[in-house]
């Protein structure tokens, strides 16, 4: 689990360094994807070459971690409930009795979504 | 905070579909990856353009934050164990008397860090 | 430009080194995204705080562009045959008269689009 | 290769739309990396699963290059250059005789880097 300690001892980590100014949700959605990427460098180039050792993906693991806490703090979500929501979102899009046992089924849901995305290009 | 609850929730939607054999911790990566650029693109022309709604932003934090708990527990990890451990290494790296106040020493320690990660590159 | 002689000199870099085996597509598109992340790191904080240096930013995009041309190795394509075919399709989605002088045209046709998108969640 | 008439075109359809005063370099590094994961996406559940058909990735290739475009312009710098100026640094940093057939002398020549890269952790 995410504990209320966890996200209390990120905030104290934050504010003892006078850091808020700086963790605007856009600014944290950047450092979000900053770090996945060091997270999926651990598996660059898997399979042909191994990936690295388990505690450095840890690490990288609890860095994308810990910038979602502070952007839910940032927006002043709870992410139990924001999860949960949308859990229950998706659950309705990909019913159990249809995509279970077929990658088809999935897969056709999964492209005509998105092939509508693929209008959102060059945008300005 | 995030709930045990919530965590087998997903647990529980992922193993009604059978999709299990497609959650290895390299996969799990690419998608923590994949799904933090759609919350970064809720602010992609911004400040020249607004940021996409609130609700919009919460669902993408929501499923970074999903991919985050499938992947702990393929690595078998508690995120309060790694997040506080990995903030324990970072309050070192950035002591509260270097960096308050001091955006200059906060960069040094920073680019000194920059400069060796660029020896990682074109590898394979 | 990117001349066919910068092209070939990242083929001599790669073989030299016998690195071909790991410049597989999948590997490329992983390259590509955490090589994406560090030049996105150039801007993490701002604008609160700067932009890290020139030069940094140019070593990061050029690593960018290495990665995307040995993709386009990897797949046999021509890279100004893939640019120039998506920009046509780009620009019948984005008419020039239906786009200029107003973002809400553009947004509505973004936003039908990433409404769409939301649909690929969770997939295995 | 990427001709100076494909650059023009990119310029051209910018231009056409009014659109320049979205493309900062913070913008442009925001959207390189947004389109980097819709090409990872096309690789997101192999092998477990297939990857995306080729026209699919060669359009998401295309997206991505057509932004680096966009963002060399906007840095006002020539892409041969950048790239074959950060190749030869990176020629130096891997010589051919020191990690051709030995993935370990890579290896540890980039897990150097990558622990003091490690440093660089919640900076604001």
């Amino acid at each position: 689990m995410i504990s209320d300690s966890t996200i209390q001892s990120i905030r104290n980590f934050t504010a003892e360094r006078d850091w808020e100014r700086f963790h605007t949700p856009a600014n944290l959605a950047k450092s979000i994807s900053i770090e996945a990427a060091e997270l999926l460098e651990c598996y660059q180039w898997m399979p042909e070459a191994p990936a690295s050792d388990t505690r450095h993906v840890q690490e990288e693991l609890a860095d994308v971690l810990t910038y979602c806490i502070m952007m839910a703090d940032a927006l002043g979500v709870d992410m139990d409930d924001i999860i949960m929501g949308k859990l229950a979102k998706t659950a309705n899009k990909y019913p159990v009795e249809a995509v279970r046992d077929s990658f088809g089924e999935y897969e056709s849901r999964h492209l005509a979504a998105r092939e509508s995305g693929e209008n959102a290009q060059y945008h300005s």
